[in-house]
């Protein structure tokens, strides 16, 4: 790994990319419809009584909320793989009345690959979600979803990351066009764009975080998935320990290592929490540090010391599109204020090739 | 939550627990039997092409090794249940094909009681692995697994988790005779309550996590939940940040925050730990503070600060249930110097009724 370091004077590659988000989904919008069309009719097949998603990293915060999104709003039962099971020279699990999705921005992630080919080599439905559609990922997939952003130079996924997001909800409005409507769809990438322009405003915001051991981040639902990409953006950008959990699970057993030294991230993207959230929000509050509430919720809000307010006017699968360019941010500006290259994160390469 | 404080002079209820393992396993190996049969009989019915375990904290964990075990053993695709969405007023996602297992030693958390009650008014068969026979859990099941260890009194689980891997390789056994032998399954009470015994005799050599921030706790295959168990043990009953990951997780983000204040934990209870885990983790002992590795192979033991050995000679599926005993005396150790009380560690409650 090269010394390299950026002046943090000129925006970073990664910064660029951030902003890059908004417009990147208006394109999509337009350029992805038809292959979501196609995976959702390969999805409504006859033969395909739930969907396996395999990914890594970003890519499987992304399938987190692809298993939510599609339980919710189309009926679907998603399982998310274990890709090991899919190499080193065993025989993978049988996968009848199965249809297998794999996410990868780049394409490349063998272990990732691994599960397509041998869905493909049962003769079962495939489809690929990938920036690279020229990679080999594709070549074993019936339907390929070009994230089609353009391509991500920061080691940290962020414009794949809320692409992905697109990319499933695109196929579930396909599915249920009640659920999600076309208007919602329109009216996200401007949405986007605003958040990443007022939270980049604000930045300065998060460098008290800088000092969390650990920050711990909390979603459920559909923001399950955000808080797992939140801490992931912290962590590896701001070289800060953080961890994603769902409210029971850091109830069952983790709330015990909170103590001041712990900051705490509530993620609840939309414009009501649950009582238990806010119940659970108000309850920790007095355990940890520091308070992060990003919410369409006041009652969430007013209670955090950090608060980033999220629209109360966008549809529920929207929200985690939105939330997460908090812990984007966050992520960027502990990377700029801490030591290194806010592009290439201490011991990280663009692409894992373990299997 | 109360207050008290006990003596550590005295053996702790976790303590006793953690030494009944063993003697719980041997009881359960014969008791158990005709359950896993029954269990087995229903997965390998003609209408089930995969299995949707529903488990919350220890349990969840459990469900991992279930995941990997029948996936590798049996070739079962087995998913992970979201249990949200089949609370909260949802309309549950559909379960054709599938076949639903519940985790819960108290059989009452209500999310995953949900799930199977769920599946049952869908038709579909169901499964609850219970250490509490006559809870609600039990009513929504057709086969009920019983854990049959008996009262487990301290809040974290321990001999519940030891119970729950066994009685899932009993229904792999079931399954697939020619790959978990009843030899093998007849051995494992005696070497686990060696493992117990040594591991308490030597406890002291956990003190030093204490100073962990945080701690990473990386396993793979079978071992992914041994990863997250041992993260789990050690924050709830050690107050101290503990993460578990895979292998390629780790490598695709988290490493970046390993530093001198963080310390290595790799779990790899085989006897040939394979190349990648080998290279990582002598590539990675250089930016922790401390390393640890359980392990049955020499390689790995031979470059950790504190080795804790694994016996070579049992099967690859048996070794989780050796591997985690490290996990659960580290936790006890770090409540014994902690402050507090070992049983029941601050702000946790024996059964989590969220929803």
């Amino acid at each position: 790994m090269e010394a390299v370091k950026f002046s943090n004077k000129i925006a970073s590659t990664l910064e660029t990319e951030l902003r890059d988000q908004g417009p990147a989904l208006a394109r999509r919008e337009e350029s992805g419809w038809r292959d979501a069309e196609r995976a959702a009719a390969l999805l409504g097949g006859d033969d395909v009584d739930y969907l396996l998603i395999a990914a890594r990293g970003s890519s499987d915060n992304a399938a987190r909320y692809g298993q939510y999104l599609l339980g919710l709003e189309t009926g679907l039962t998603v399982a998310l793989a274990a890709p090991w099971l899919y190499g080193h020279g065993h025989q993978p699990p049988a996968l009848a009345r199965a249809a297998v999705l794999a996410i990868s921005q780049s394409g490349r992630s063998p272990d990732v690959v691994g599960v397509l080919a041998a869905a493909r080599s049962q003769g079962r439905p495939t489809i690929a979600l990938t920036n690279a559609p020229e990679a080999p990922l594709a070549e074993h997939a019936d339907v390929v979803v070009d994230l089609a952003v353009g391509p991500e130079r920061s080691v940290a996924a962020t414009k794949t990351y809320t692409a992905s997001l697109h990319a499933l909800a695109q196929i579930a409005s396909a599915l249920a066009p009640d659920r999600i409507s076309a208007e919602s769809r329109r009216a996200l990438p401007a949405q986007l764009e605003t958040a990443v322009a007022e939270g980049l405003a604000g930045r300065e915001r998060f460098d008290v975080l800088a000092r969390a051991r650990p920050l711990t981040v909390v979603g459920r639902g559909l923001d399950y998935a955000t808080a797992h990409e939140t801490a992931l953006k912290v962590r590896e950008l701001g070289g800060v320990p953080a961890e994603g959990f769902s409210l029971p699970d850091l109830l069952h057993g983790p709330v015990a290592a909170l103590d001041r030294d712990a900051m705490l991230w509530m993620t609840s993207s939309g414009p009501d929490a649950e009582a238990e959230v806010i119940d659970a929000f108000a309850e920790l509050r007095s355990r940890a540090g520091v308070t992060v509430a990003v919410s369409g919720d006041p009652r969430l809000l007013e209670r955090a010391d950090l608060a980033v307010a999220v629209p109360r006017d966008i549809e529920e699968w929207a929200g985690p599109v939105i939330a997460v360019v908090a812990g984007q941010v966050a992520g960027l500006r502990l990377a700029e204020i801490g030591e290194g290259d806010v592009d290439r994160p201490f011991g990280l390469a663009k692409v894992t090739l373990t299997n």
